[in-house]
């Protein structure tokens, strides 16, 4: 089935996908239709790694066994453990000798990224990494109105250690515009995310840094 | 308690810790005896955080989750999980702007390190960082020796490679001790592999790439 925006671009879908309950606010081309991001980032990763441009992997959920049975015979089952939460983001990994680091966020809202998705530790990881010399970033998709970006830690800093003395408790969309980079919907990776790196790496730490490459 | 070596030296017990059926060769000064190399790890790359010198995590062990229950007014309970064999190595992180990926081994054999010990994907892993730029080594505990290596990916990979068409099933300690650098228990941080990670370096990545400081 072919849809036909007013633009008179083709709705390619990529895959056949349930959609969800979504309605499409935007003429996404090929943003499959109920997908999380993190099932779209993952098959981005995997994409990234298949065509050995970047390694780089969610992490697993830290979980606190505390109670393993080992039957006869078979694999050993955990029987009592609980969700821990995270000390890091969720996302890590190598691209063109570069450490990345980074989570990954959905919101509703149309005009503002809540500050309360993200978590003190978070924050705080980031901030380690990033004066370690790595690139830190924040991907945010507003799901309502179909759009990604990727936005650098330290725009996110800005408005995190403001909130702590009384500042709003948003990002608005208009700072995300000005301040971020726009992840267009792909194909071959579905969110082709480091593209975006590139640019910050060109407008951030070129200057600052002897490029690798 | 005080132990007295014949060389004379004091063995200072760092923290008050079990000694596990261990019997020392050597004249360790700060190990910390019935401590796994993992648990040295995490505690070194604590102190490398908290000095602010590298951000290094352990990843959470990847649990395949079949069962939650969700009890009134508390916590969600994992009732039924399996655990899944890890894609990645164990450890990766970020130092001076640079990627490490590394896993850590123990063995009990005194003149050589079994190959078993790595599983193909870890390896295949490995090789994908490197290609992504990324510094990959393993660290190997001798732990009869009381002597750790930390022995550089490449390194690894010639023995691992020659195995698969014929060759020898282990690494001659010999090999790891002209190839890889040795790294000397000390207080702070107990495991200091961040020098030989400073050593590979300067041998191995300053020649072909411009340094990042």
């Amino acid at each position: 089935m072919n849809f036909h925006y007013p633009s008179g671009k083709k709705y390619a879908v990529a895959k056949s996908t349930s959609s969800k309950k979504q309605t499409p606010k935007a003429p996404t081309q090929f943003g499959k239709r109920g997908m999380s991001l993190e099932d779209e980032l993952n098959e981005s990763n995997q994409f990234y790694l298949a065509h050995g441009i970047a390694v780089i992997h969610k992490k697993p959920t830290p979980i606190q066994i505390v109670k393993v049975d080992y039957p006869k015979r078979s694999a050993a089952v955990i029987r009592e453990a609980y969700f821990r939460q995270a000390s890091t983001t969720d996302y890590n990994g190598v691209y063109k000798g570069y450490y990345l680091d980074f989570d990954a966020k959905e919101t509703k809202r149309k005009t503002a990224f809540p500050l309360d998705n993200f978590h003190a530790h978070q924050i705080r990881h980031m901030k380690a990494c990033l004066a370690a010399d790595g690139i830190c970033f924040t991907i945010i998709k507003f799901v309502e109105l179909d759009q990604i970006f990727l936005l650098p830690a330290t725009n996110l800093f800005f408005y995190w250690d403001r909130q702590q003395t009384g500042g709003r408790k948003s990002i608005p969309l208009s700072y995300i515009k000005e301040n971020g980079y726009l992840i267009k919907y792909r194909l071959n990776p579905l969110i082709p995310y480091l593209k975006a790196v590139d640019q910050l790496l060109i407008e951030q730490y070129e200057g600052e840094h002897n490029a690798k490459e």
